[in-house]
């Protein structure tokens, strides 16, 4: 079973860019859209704060409050993506429920979108005429390449179909020349599909979903799940004399039992998530260079 | 075995757009870029025409010779786009070799792309945010709906990934609850998707490419492929006396060998052809019901 290194494997990408963005003309800034005070959603983007400026990227918060009405944020996230300094725009999913996520995913230009998330980058991606790839999708091809698994030749099944991880990843491998299936929470007998999976994605965020009897010998088993596990750990069942709850981020796959029988395997943390930042970043100077290049119309 | 009677269902669904044109105040054009000679192009774009006819709404056919550019095709059709009396554009494919097709179909704009083939419209069918459907899946959609076809709780496979079937079909099942596969040239043993396959797909343009023994007994069987055979045909292997060739369209199914297992099959000609014809016509009603509301800023 090879480990695969995700945290080796962004340092290498970002090693790449922080020679880039050294050499560049123009500043690249990072506008990271935070609605609502959830302590996860926080880290999250205070971790990519930590790796942009690692590489010399600044990332500027944006933080609006969880009741904010979807045509606020809407007219507030023009304002953001208008202003010139902020080369990239990214919005932090989950959104609360009452916001009409896509309609504001939509707010960010193609030229701005390093997530690919609103429906241009998502065209531009799924007719094969982007420059970047959606984040997840572009940490899972850094590791294929990286570890040489011939992907193209192998029969994936991706497990969850979100907006994260599911449908960029078919999306991608719709234009690939690979064959695979789609298995989601309303399929009958999901087992059997991950059964007979070469690759095995999972993006479902349901911690220990992927256990050893669903996979068969050899698999390449991606993990891209997130979850927060907000509960005691059994290990620990008593309540911490400060009272907070331990918040732990857990991925799809049940490590100890998969582990052993796949040749592959992400672990988390430290598997797709911080190839994914590095992926996010690397967007931002793509896109950065394409803007150069084409400056777009007003 | 039931067969699913396409002309009827086309009948039907032009039926509801005849009224509805004729009460309407604005005049529908469908202004259709056709490449080269081929006499099968022809032949579809004149099945357009008269699809249309019969419910006022107008073709008027752009005609180009095999050996325009890419740049100068795609400023005709930025002009033929402008013409406001071409309410609706379709580019009939394939185009010729040399010609950059996705930039070509990404001169039309969305809110006249009643094929859903731009980089646009595809990002907003994608991201579930089209009015519209790409005409082959809409075809497969009504007929699950007329026959009442459970697809959402079915596991169907895609055999073929191409712009016309496979891709739009899966993008429309991803955003469906909808389990699937997509096999296609590459996959190395097609045959053991197909075999299991509730419901199976085809859009690959090989004739005969799917027989009895591929298929398991009682499969939904959509055939949508469309090729061309332009062999005299076996029972009558003499030139004719014209020596003209016979061209034939055919699907991808061997009917003969594949309709004894199916529960439920469409036939070629009869099938989807005439009822993506339909949806191409409703998409342009529809189109322009949302054009008269949100007039596109300029």
């Amino acid at each position: 079973m090879v480990l695969l290194d995700g945290k080796k494997l962004a340092e290498k990408i970002l090693g790449g860019l922080k020679d880039e963005i050294a050499s560049a003309r123009s500043e690249l800034r990072l506008a990271a859209v935070v609605v609502g005070e959830d302590s996860v959603t926080k880290k999250f983007v205070a971790q990519k704060r930590k790796t942009a400026a690692s590489v010399g990227i600044d990332v500027r918060e944006y933080n609006f409050d969880a009741v904010i009405s979807t045509n606020e944020l809407r007219k507030r996230i023009a304002e953001i993506v208008h202003e010139k300094k902020n080369t990239g725009v990214i919005v932090q999913l989950p959104l609360p429920g009452h916001i009409n996520t896509q309609y504001i995913l939509n707010a960010v230009p193609p030229e701005k979108d390093a997530d690919v998330l609103s429906a241009r980058a998502v065209g531009n991606f799924a007719v094969g005429k982007s420059e970047i790839m959606p984040p997840v999708a572009g940490a899972i091809k850094a590791f294929f390449e990286e570890y040489q698994v011939d992907y193209r030749n192998k029969y994936a099944v991706i497990v969850g179909a979100g907006n994260l991880v599911g449908k960029p990843v078919a999306l991608w491998l719709l234009n690939e020349k690979a064959t695979f299936s789609i298995v989601r929470s309303s399929t009958e007998s999901p087992v059997e599909f991950t059964r007979t999976a070469d690759i095995l994605i999972s993006g479902t965020g349901k911690p220990n979903f992927i256990t050893g009897d669903m996979v068969k010998s050899g698999v390449i088993m991606i993990d891209a799940g997130t979850s927060v596990d907000r509960q005691p750990t059994t290990h620990n069942p008593q309540p911490t004399t400060n009272n907070q709850q331990q918040s732990v981020i857990a991925g799809d796959v049940d490590f100890d039992s998969v582990a052993p029988k796949a040749s592959y395997i992400t672990p988390v943390p430290g598997g797709v998530g911080p190839v994914a930042v590095a992926v996010l970043l690397k967007n931002l100077v793509v896109l950065n260079k394409a803007l150069s290049k084409f400056p777009p119309r007003h």
